[in-house]
């Protein structure tokens, strides 16, 4: 075979979910029929991997140093949304008519694998919340043991800072992704989220 | 979201297989984990769609314009197997102990899509035959109506120029793709080949 076709296959392999067997149906439809389709594929990998970087003030991704969304007039800046993921940002974002602002974790407390607060920005968080204009922490982590966890914390966080913590509604399946979850029951328990008491 | 995020998302549908859902965990998978690998994987598929082209033997993909099977002075050029796609030829070097040549039609003849013979380079392989030195024709398409058609017609090609036509031998199921046969099928298959008789 091919070279070139061989390293395409296994460069193909570094998306999630595609085997041996997907990526080389994948470089044939490729190079057969799609051609300015994987050269248009080259290009935008190319200029997201050099260019999205994370949002200074949320940690999204963003190519400019604050988001759009960040740099929103029209939203909220009361309301403040923490999610661990872009996934789950943007899954909240289309099943939901917030209007607030997000925070992404990019990651959970997780002791064992030495993620801490810092490494999740808690630090800038915490003082984001004690410049005043946050109201509501919105917690949306994943309900899964770890999620909890940090659930737990950002509570805590948002208490020491006289902000009101809130969970999305039960409705989220226990243990399940965020990001899986249909939107009528996104949107429904984050419309019935409930005020976090310890 | 990020207008290159959302380009990104966009460019991954031209891959087979890949929705909306899934071009979006791919697309948040190579920024949150694998920037090395997504710029590596851009690289492959830019220099793949430029450099790739047919080897002017096989008709199969090369980067040079013979191809490293046909250059090959260990293969038997007695022996020309003929398959529909680059995949079922990789199919066949992988699953049998061929040692022959291949022939790689890039289609099979389909007269309501207006592929035809020349579509499939066969004058080119009729001349071929007419050189002499390929003894047996080992025809491989698909079990499919168009792919028995096409057989039929490479049997009368081969049988014009004193050719000997043969044909993969039951085992292949019929309607299948001969890419997704398991390996030991495909090699009984290949080895009890018969020679078209009619
Ligand atoms: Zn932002
Ligand atoms: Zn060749």
């Amino acid at each position: 075979m091919s070279a070139l076709l061989e390293q395409l296959i296994d460069a193909l392999r570094v998306l999630p979910g595609v085997g041996p067997k997907s990526a080389q149906r994948m470089a044939y439809h490729v190079l057969e029929r799609e051609r300015a389709g994987g050269q248009r594929l080259s290009e935008a990998l190319a200029a997201a991997v050099e260019k999205i970087g994370h949002c200074e003030r949320c940690r999204d991704f963003s190519e400019t140093p604050v988001c759009a969304t960040c740099a929103s007039a029209s939203r909220d800046a009361h309301l403040l949304c923490v999610v661990e993921s872009p996934a789950d940002r943007l899954a909240i974002e289309q099943a939901t008519g917030y209007r607030g602002l997000y925070y992404v974790l990019q990651g959970r407390l997780s002791p064992l694998d030495g993620i801490g607060p810092r490494e999740l920005g808690l630090d800038r968080l915490s003082e984001r919340l004690a410049q005043g204009e946050v109201q509501e922490l919105i917690i949306a982590t994943n309900p899964t043991v770890e999620g909890e966890a940090t659930a737990h914390y950002l509570a805590q966080l948002a208490r020491q800072q006289r902000v009101r913590p809130s969970r999305l509604a039960h409705g989220v399946p226990l243990g399940g992704e965020l990001e899986y979850v249909d939107r009528g029951t996104l949107s429904h328990a984050f419309g019935s989220r409930s005020e976090m008491v310890d």
